[in-house]
């Protein structure tokens, strides 16, 4: 019995929820799935490598992506773009691999348009004032922005009924074993094995 | 974010195939899962504890069960009829718990015949050959009655597409992992929670 093609999850959930840390968390303790690269137009970082952090591309060579529909998602961040390539994605899907995205909320949805067969999962805090606790936390936040991610989430939770799965985050490592897991059962699915 | 309703699981595949290993391991290391109790005509065994056990039923009652629809599946074995209560199960689920339910692929059958939305998990052997030397290392079997369930298992790969899940017993550590992973995943899916 060996797996056909590669399983796309999309990790998706409000900011300030814990997407990057789940994410990274998952990977130190799952090799076998592959991590999506963006493509920016932002200029790299001293450390940062092209093809393995993100693809840097120019304003011109980002919009040609767009008209030619080689993204699954794009957004513009402070003047700068990113952008889900669609070729790197189905390239690892193809031969098997399965890959993860991590991204917002309007990403995922972008997503979905294009690649109705992936799983979604919704990473959910575990209530808005424990939300409003974590972003205060991480001190890199002014009130005034505060209070909008506050008010973007509560408008974002009306997506969930978009995603196959939601794992609320309270304790990290429990949301990381139930992302792990929901990845593992997805393997397991009928349709995701061929049988001989 | 809380349960609504227990999910059944029903854990099933060819004799010999490892089932009751796995549910044994499963229930070791998960304490939030409840076993469906089998009626049964047969005679308890001393250590047999009736409701724990079995519930333990004599002929016409067991009869009653079938006709009154009481029972999700039930099968003669020996002269000795076994049978899942549905009042067991339908009870647990409507008080939140899940239950698991070790079954044959005909008794699954029936089980989706008349809980469809229960979730179907099929443990598989990694192969025939494999599944002949399971058989013969357990030293129960005569090399007849072997031979039949081997071709009763060919047979029985066929239903296969009935269930949701497939898991191969290649390592029984891995599979018991898959199958708690199936069950984590499932309690993560949307329409499994309620939103509040």
């Amino acid at each position: 019995m060996h797996k056909k093609k590669g399983i796309l999850f999309v990790l998706s959930g409000p900011s300030g929820v814990g997407k990057g840390t789940i994410k990274e968390a998952l990977l130190k303790t799952m090799n076998d799935i592959c991590l999506s690269i963006s493509a920016t137009t932002r200029k790299p970082r001293s450390d940062e490598i092209h093809g393995e952090d993100y693809f840097f591309v120019g304003e011109n060579e980002f919009e040609e992506m767009i008209v030619s529909d080689k993204l699954l998602e794009w957004a513009e961040v402070y003047t700068n773009r990113y952008g889900t390539p669609r070729g790197f994605v189905l390239e690892h899907l193809n031969r098997g691999s399965d890959v993860l995205l991590e991204i917002d909320i309007q990403g995922a949805l972008q997503v979905k348009n294009k690649m109705p067969e992936a799983v979604f999962i919704f990473l959910s805090p575990p209530n808005i004032d424990e939300l409003a606790r974590r972003l205060c936390g991480r001190g890199q936040d002014s009130q005034e922005s505060i209070d909008l991610r506050l008010a973007t989430c509560e408008a974002e939770m009306a997506h969930i009924k978009y995603y196959n799965y939601v794992v609320v985050n309270n304790h990290i490592d429990e949301a990381v074993e139930k992302v792990r897991s929901i990845i593992q059962a997805e393997r397991c699915k009928l349709n995701n094995l061929s049988l001989g």
